[in-house]
């Protein structure tokens, strides 16, 4: 198999494993439970807590473990929402976030708040003019992605930060496709909040956390026992937690070495695709994830051309979130402006390290042939 | 190490694990993807909750998997309430629930709910009159916990169903600490709303079930793509959820096999415990959990008891719920009457099918003995 889906989920690494299987095995201690066994489980998250707030470089206390990037993004918006709502009720975000910020977005609209959904310009990037005039003074809190999970469109996150908190705004950003691929530490990002996840950096799934910049304000979204520091209930996922910890931690380290492997990949996908004629790359050609290829080809139904190369044994996305069966035109391409033909004729293809050369000359050649083949077939 | 801390957490049942392994290694796919390594986590996350569904003897539509047992139940309480608010806004719990149920209780009432904390008797009991008179025609639900996880107490729930549903309100129970002790299948309670967790039944952590019978309107708690059928988003965490539908197999096949073992366990230890001068059993000695052993020692301070048991290897915990650090008297030890300082020298020491009659001879010996220890030092 050819796996070119790093941007829905990664293999959990070796690695990372190994340092789980303690947790799913002797180490099974409740971190609250004040015996040896919990006192170890405990200092396993403090450890990860530790490890995590390193390479953010920021405090442990800031490193919040959540169940998911999901869980993560909502609690930043309905909990930064509801602690700061007697200061306004205006949000600012995106036309092309996850639905993991944009729907909590929409629930909000539902309980009375107002949100700016902002444009982005035909490669998918917002303008800082716009963000600037769409500020009023009711405006408490944004969030804008960092990386765009569909298009790998990346967005000047410090030059954002810098605005808003001349405004004094709140902003969190859902960090979950850059680890390993651009820089995700506090100083240079200067964000109030940032989701990342496991389950995209070669970890377990269902382990997210919530960085929290310190003295910030924010509303549970669960609630119960006093993990967390008292802000998230639930008994720790310490095997997960562990999990996270080390996938950062290698992918952080390694990051050097990958990096310029996954870019020239990268790269080749796109020249050897785009050599098809009918075709266009979607998202920005340099402010562009290194992993992230995204092309809509004329006249080539995008869901025949998936199904034929998951024949061919090649793991690929479209443009649409195929969820629950029902196929959804993607709102982040329409947001670029394309029509509904080359929303639909899309193929999202992301990297991963492991990838080769080799791979991608194959996948190239299938795909090119499977274009023709339908086009052929029209 | 003997390890009587079972309501606190399992330990993974190695056949669960296995089962678990090849979801954390080759089988990574993303659910939501169309290609066969998604299929094959889709089918993998069908099947667990079709046996899920087998067991509780309802339909596969009826189990959402959420990220804890704490999840579960905050989701059942918001999400059933935000739904129903336009028929009333009062709810009916208990003084005695788990606090993944009374939180969200209190943080309803801060948001405009009228909540009615049942009382219980000298053994935990509720008073099914006292039920009947707090319903009012706003009442929209009741959440009361099958088995106390602190002292085992066991409601009628059955009973309680039928007299919530003449008057037509939605019933949710925590019924974390009974899968393997007591039944749970759906026929029998009768229950709208169920909460079930991984990590008390020999399964991995931070996974939760919520049975949500069909036709019940709830608002989500996580919002973004279209997991557990639009209800419940995020990637879900396939192995976790394969794990825990291996582990509510394995408990409920074995029941009739473990059962009267624990039941054993738990009578031995307590025969023996009483033996003790000025100790008092808590919790109902007949209408209780098969693995709950919940005693006050009259002046032997608690917190010292588990130090030493701890020195001594055996895990327990106490009628304090220690979380962050700080000992909080239990709200449930509390709630029966029980001195505070009954409250503070509490043990509570709870069974698995592991745990041998060799382990509760050592640790009765060894609670006498450090109990003697500490009012001698008095």
């Amino acid at each position: 198999m050819i796996y070119f889906d790093h941007a829905a989920t990664t293999p959990i690494d070796p690695r990372v494993l190994k340092k789980m299987q303690p947790y799913l095995e002797e180490k099974f201690g409740n971190p609250s439970s004040i015996y040896a066994l919990g006192r170890e489980a405990r200092s396993a998250i403090d450890q990860a807590r530790q490890t995590i707030a390193d390479i953010l470089q920021c405090t442990p206390k800031e490193i919040l473990f959540t169940g998911s990037g999901t869980e993560s993004d909502n609690w930043a918006i309905f909990g930064l929402a509801e602690a700061q709502k007697k200061n306004g009720n205006h949000i600012i975000t995106t036309k092309i976030e996850h639905h993991a910020v944009l729907n909590p977005c929409q629930e909000l609209e539902r309980r009375g708040f107002k949100v700016t959904y902002l444009d982005v310009d035909a490669s998918g990037l917002i303008n800082l003019e716009d963000l600037k005039k769409a500020i009023t003074k009711d405006t408490i809190l944004a969030s804008i992605i960092y990386a765009n999970n569909e298009i790998g469109t990346v967005q000047d996150i410090p030059a954002i930060s810098k605005i808003l908190h001349e405004q004094k705004i709140l902003f969190h950003t859902d960090a979950c496709q850059t680890p390993g691929l651009l820089p995700i530490d506090i100083p240079t990002l200067q964000v109030d909040a940032m989701t990342i996840n496991s389950s995209k950096i070669y970890g377990p799934k269902a382990v997210g956390v919530l960085y929290l910049k310190e003295g910030t304000k924010i509303a549970p979204l669960l609630y119960g026992g006093g993990q967390e520091f008292r802000m998230r209930a639930g008994t720790e996922n310490v095997a997960g937690i562990v999990g996270m910890a080390e996938a950062l931690k290698i992918i952080t380290q390694e990051q050097s070495h990958h990096l310029p492997h996954i870019l020239n990949l990268r790269d080749l996908l796109i020249k050897n695709l785009l050599k098809l004629s009918g075709t266009r790359l979607n998202g920005d050609p340099v402010r562009r994830l290194a992993n992230n290829v995204n092309i809509s080809f004329e006249s080539a139904d995008g869901e025949s051309l998936l199904l034929r190369l998951d024949m061919q044994q090649i793991a690929a996305s479209s443009g649409s979130a195929c969820t629950s069966g029902s196929l959804e035109p993607s709102h982040v391409l329409a947001a670029l402006g394309l029509p509904p033909e080359l929303i639909k004729n899309s193929l999202r293809l992301t990297l991963g390290h492991n990838n080769t050369v080799e791979e991608v000359e194959t996948a190239s050649r299938i795909i090119t042939r499977i274009v023709e083949d339908l086009r052929m077939a029209k």
